[in-house]
């Protein structure tokens, strides 16, 4: 296990005074686990806190501050960029303890929450009234909220009901400097002062450590339908993509597989789908049950071309199940087939779909590397999975290069390098390909005004000035 | 006509240099409709320059630094807050004449223009392909789509559709520092670096002049339904409002009359309101044809409470017609009654309207001020209007100091002092009662970083330092 020095002795003596004892943790063993996350990058804290209230974090950052110590600050770890490994060890900040629900108001729609509660634990306080926050990776379970506001992750059903950005409505937070702010409002509406709540959802944790916030909550719809609809060729079903998005039904998913996913699946699991399946769309329609049918019928209508060899539309339970059978055999067979594999979440204006398929398909084949594409063709963002040898630092190198390819594509195309993901250490030296220098030096002064020190989440997210 | 002394003739020349003759106006007698907006507060400017595009938008602001001339860009001058008013002088930008279409894609729902169309023209070319673009302060045909953006105008439908903030994917801008930026995606997801879209939604031109933008279009709905409801007392229809709010259907309008208001319309107008009437909420819904008639029925039943005096649903374009006529005569009776008067649009949560009217009633009193009420209630965004006799400068001092209660007020329900019309000068001297005082000098820096010489619109927004 590799050790890094032990922090000052004064700072460590600082955090015990704020913390109680097991709320801090400094032995290498006990930290291993907070120095990686879904990157499967590591790198290892030299000690762990966990706060359990605002006050906490203030104290915290403001000793973070005094000694220079690097602070990382955490929720589940389940980001794929690295945006919470401790690239510079230092201090984890891991706010899983600050559970606190401090107000639920149905009425007004709003629900402030601290920032440890999991994804599911904040949806069922909303359910148990009939509302839910939209925002869901589709790692509900395990996800902690703040991760979900630091990273902007959406999921999904971001088609009809949006990010983070659309569901939140104000935030507390400490910043870089050890001050406490509030952003936003309680109500859905307020344009006093410059947005201060958006710029620190998606900031990855490198302006501020949000302790409290306020979410906007959606009422539950009443019933939802679900179609699939098998196509000839991606450009068969990007092409119905589009239309769907052209009509006024806004579907709440509307997932993409790729004919290469689809392939993958059939050598490992059992498949029903046609033989000359190229690509699959998983559409759901949510609302009030009266009107449903008719819903779902319109987006059916708008989901055939000469390209549709097959459309069911789900009546059952058991039905809805088999559906998405096809789906959800997709995670375990890519598990099977490569252990190693670069996952990205590139967006493109969702017309634009077929080309990038298009040129996935010529850089796999000039990489000579398998390419997997699914993801949420409503919003254009295709998670492209680079399959690798994990034996092969050759493969490793020409994936990078194929990458490059990838993101050259995908902004030649108009789109951005992430839709969810976010930046973090993966794509941190890719964004000025994306940003233009003006934008991305104002960025960095933002950061400067928030985090005078640079103390907070260092070497993510911007590259190097 | 007040003058003020010439520009620089370097300036000017400059200015000369970028234009065509017709695009640059010096005389007092053309400058003048320039000075003020819809807050009827003048300035006068000492030039107005009408750029026809991003570059010569560019080369101004270069200019405008060099010589260090106050640079306040307007659109129509639709704004009640003196937001576009260049208290300093200087050169008013008056990006009128920047009205092309620059990219209009229905398949990926998105509308690139620039800022100088009005809400209208913008509305007719996305009703052309069946979309249209939520944001809608009702004066579609006259304001423009940069004021729009620029002060993050809202309307009624906000309640179901939402701002600017949540229709708008990316801009292109003009620094103050006379730097080119682009901001956002063309797609509905995107997660690369901070969000400097946003931070420039809402800064009433104190960041950066928004010279194209990229705006989420939104499938036109099939049908509306309208709903008039009209209650004993505010606090029935503020119960109603609550209870509308908590269920599943969203209405996309959900406006309120006080009782003040009410009275004042009887007074000047045909009214067929119960003679008890003392509130009267205006409801619609929209969405597909099939289950429209169902989903009026379920916003129908929240809105029944032991309050309620009279529910009508509209079947007809006439009977909608006649519903609407009670909230149609509040304009000219105000305009009739009080020439002069106050109009606020605080926001309250929506369980605290009743809260807010009996407060507000107690202000009225207390300053013998009559204040009439309406607004968009499903937000909680209150149109508080002191109404003045124009003559009585010891009324307009009264108000102040009522204003200041009803700022105070506000605040303790847990609100904000502006839902939609911005703060500009009118409000600029009460947001620190609102902001903390470290977010107000994170967003002072932040101006600082966009704008280091402070030449747009100075004096606004943010109360001197």
């Amino acid at each position: 296990m590799d050790k890094r020095p032990e922090l000052a002795a004064g700072f460590l003596s600082r955090l015990r005074a704020i913390l109680p004892p097991k709320a801090v943790l400094t032995r290498p063993e006990d930290c291993w686990a907070y120095g990686y996350d879904n990157s499967r990058r590591h790198s290892l804290p030299q000690a762990v806190a966990f706060p359990a209230c605002h006050e906490q974090v203030a104290r915290i950052v403001d000793a973070c501050n005094q000694y220079r110590i690097p602070l990382t600050a955490r929720g589940r770890g389940t980001n794929t960029v690295g945006a919470t490994v401790p690239l510079q060890g230092g201090l984890v900040l891991s706010l899983e303890r600050m559970k606190k629900v401090l107000e639920f108001s149905p009425e007004n729609r709003y629900l402030i929450v601290e920032p440890g509660l999991t994804n599911e634990e904040v949806q069922a306080i909303a359910g148990s009234r009939g509302f839910f926050w939209p925002p869901d990776p589709t790692s509900a379970a395990y996800c902690s909220l703040g991760g979900n506001l630091a990273c902007n992750a959406a999921g999904p059903r971001a088609v009809k009901y949006g990010t983070p950005r659309e569901n939140t409505l104000g935030l507390r937070a400490v910043t870089g400097a050890g001050l406490e702010i509030r952003t936003g409002v309680r109500t859905s509406k307020g344009v006093v002062g410059y947005d201060l709540t958006r710029l620190l959802l998606g900031s990855e944790g490198t302006l501020a450590i949000i302790t409290e916030a306020t979410l906007k909550l959606t009422p539950l719809p009443e019933a939802t339908q679900t179609l699939r609809a098998v196509y000839r060729s991606v450009l068969d079903a990007a092409e119905a993509v589009s239309k769907i998005m052209a009509q006024p039904i806004v579907p709440c998913a509307l997932e993409f597989i790729d004919g290469n996913a689809i392939a993958m699946i059939r050598g490992h699991s059992a498949c029903d789908l046609p033989a000359q399946a190229g690509a699959l769309l998983m559409i759901e329609v949510d609302g009030p049950r009266e009107g449903l049918d008719s819903a779902a019928a319109k987006v059916a209508e708008a989901a055939r071309n000469d390209g549709l060899l097959d459309l069911r539309i789900a009546a059952t339970r058991q039905e809805v199940e088999a559906l998405w059978q096809t789906r959800k055999a997709l995670a375990p067979a890519l598990r099977k087939i490569a252990p190693k594999k670069i996952n990205e979440d590139v967006v493109v204006p969702v017309t634009a779909i077929p080309e990038l398929i298009e040129g996935l398909n010529r850089l796999s084949a000039k990489y000579k590397l398998p390419i997997i594409n699914f993801g949420h063709a409503g919003n254009g963002n295709i998670h492209v999975n680079l399959l690798l040898n994990p034996n092969s630092p050759e493969q490793s190198r020409k994936a990078q290069d194929c990458l490059d390819g990838v993101f050259t594509l995908v902004l030649a195309l108009r789109g951005t390098l992430s839709g969810e993901h976010g930046v973090g250490l993966e794509k941190r030296d890719f964004i000025d390909r994306e940003l233009d220098a003006n934008a991305l030096e104002l960025m960095r002064a933002i950061k400067r005004q928030f985090d005078p020190n640079g103390i907070l989440n260092p070497g993510k997210l911007l590259p190097p000035g």
